[in-house]
C-alpha cells in the first residue's frame, strides 16, 4: 500500500499534493455506479480532478486504478463490517445481527453508490476482463470463507450445533447479503433491509439446524 | 409486438431476410453479459450481423433496441418461469419449488449468460440512462408484484395463515432469488442453487408464520 498523498514535482510554484485516498473515494464511486466497463480513464480523469498524467503514473491504467479501489473500499468498508463477527464478547446470535445491520446501513448509506460495490461491479463483465473478474470474483469468495470462519469458531465454542454445514449457512447468508445488495440497488430503504435481517434472524434457530 | 421476420427490399437479387428473433437474441446475450451502458451500437451490430440501417429503421435507437430485448426476455422466459406459479392443481409449497427449481435451472443455463438479465442490467445503471434505470426496476418489481398475487391467492385458499404478510414474504423471496442471481453470474452452479432452494423450503413452514 502507498502513503496518502504523494508530491509531484512542478517546474514552478509550490509542489502539487496528489491526494490519493480523495482520488480514490472519487474513482470508487464511479465504478460503483457504473461497472468496470463502462467507466472510462476519460471518465476517471474528470471525476478525480486529476491529470490523467498523475493517474497514469500512480495506477500505471483503468486496471491498475481499480485493483487500488477494490483494496480501498476493502479498506474502508469491507474488513469494518467483517470485525462484527469476530467480537469475543458477542453470541453469535448478536455478532451476525450486528454484521447484517452494518451491512444494511452500508447498502443504503446516502454518501455512496447503493449496493456493495464488489456485487455491483462483479455482475457485468466481459470475458475482455477476464483478470479484473477474477480479482473480483476472488474478493467477493473472502466474504464467504470469513462467514465459513466465523461460523466454524462458534461450533468450537459450542454455539453452532457440531453437525451443522457451516459451509451450506455460509452460502445461505451469502445469498441474502448479495439479494439485500440487488434490493438497495433498487431503492430498497435501510428499513426493507432490516425486515429482511429481522427475518434471517428469526429463520436463524432452524437454519442453523440444517 | 411485431412479427417474427420483416423483409428489406435490397435494390438486387432476393429480398434479404432479417431475422428478429434471432437479432433479439444476439443482442439479449450482449446486455446480459456488458450491462446496459458498456453494450454499443456498433457491438450489437456486430453480434446480430444485421447492418447498422437495419437494426436503426426496425428498433429505431439502442433503447429501442433494449426495450425489445427486454419484452424478448420476459416472453420467452420471466413470464413462462411465472406460470409455474398459478398452477391449480398444485400445493403452495409445490408451486413455489416448481418455480424456484425453474428459476435455478434458468440462472445457470449454458446457453445463455448465467443469472437474471433484468438483474444483471439493473445492477450498473448511471443517471444518464434514467429512463431505462425506471423501465428495468418497474420490470423487476412485477417478480414482486407476481409473488404477492400468489401468495394473496393461496392466502384465499386457507394454505397461508391468513395474518401472513404476504408482501413480506414476496419481498423475502424476491431476496433470495436476487442473490442467486448474483452467485450464478459468480459460477455458482445448479447444484449449489438448489442447496438455496432447499433450505428456503425447509425453511418456510416457519417463514410464512412470519
Amino acid at each position: 500500500m502507498s502513503t496518502d498523498a504523494s508530491i509531484i514535482k512542478k517546474s514552478r510554484g509550490r509542489p502539487k499534493v496528489f491526494d490519493r485516498e480523495a482520488a480514490l473515494d472519487k474513482a470508487m464511486a464511479l465504478f460503483w455506479q457504473h461497472g468496470y466497463e463502462a467507466t472510462s480513464m476519460a471518465h476517471l480523469v474528470e471525476a478525480t480532478g486529476a491529470k490523467a498524467p498523475t493517474l497514469y503514473a500512480e495506477f500505471t491504467n483503468k486496471e491498475g486504478l481499480f485493483r487500488a479501489v477494490l483494496d480501498h473500499y476493502i479498506a474502508r468498508f469491507a474488513e469494518k463490517h467483517e470485525a462484527c463477527l469476530f467480537c469475543e464478547d458477542r453470541t453469535l446470535e448478536e455478532a451476525l445481527e450486528d454484521y447484517l445491520f452494518t451491512v444494511a446501513k452500508r447498502f443504503t448509506d446516502k454518501d455512496t453508490p447503493s449496493g456493495c460495490f464488489i456485487i455491483c461491479t462483479s455482475s457485468v463483465l466481459a470475458a475482455a476482463s477476464d483478470d479484473i473478474a477474477a480479482t473480483i470474483k476472488a474478493r467477493h469468495a473472502m466474504q464467504e470463507e470469513t462467514l465459513v470462519r466465523f461460523l466454524e469458531l462458534r461450533q468450537q465454542k459450542g454455539e453452532l450445533p457440531a453437525d451443522s454445514d457451516a459451509r451450506a449457512l455460509a452460502k445461505y447468508l451469502c445469498c441474502i447479503i448479495q439479494g439485500m445488495s440487488v434490493s438497495s440497488r433498487e431503492n430498497a430503504s435501510y428499513e426493507d433491509l432490516l425486515s429482511i435481517v429481522k427475518t434471517t434472524l428469526r429463520l436463524w434457530p432452524e437454519l442453523k439446524k440444517g
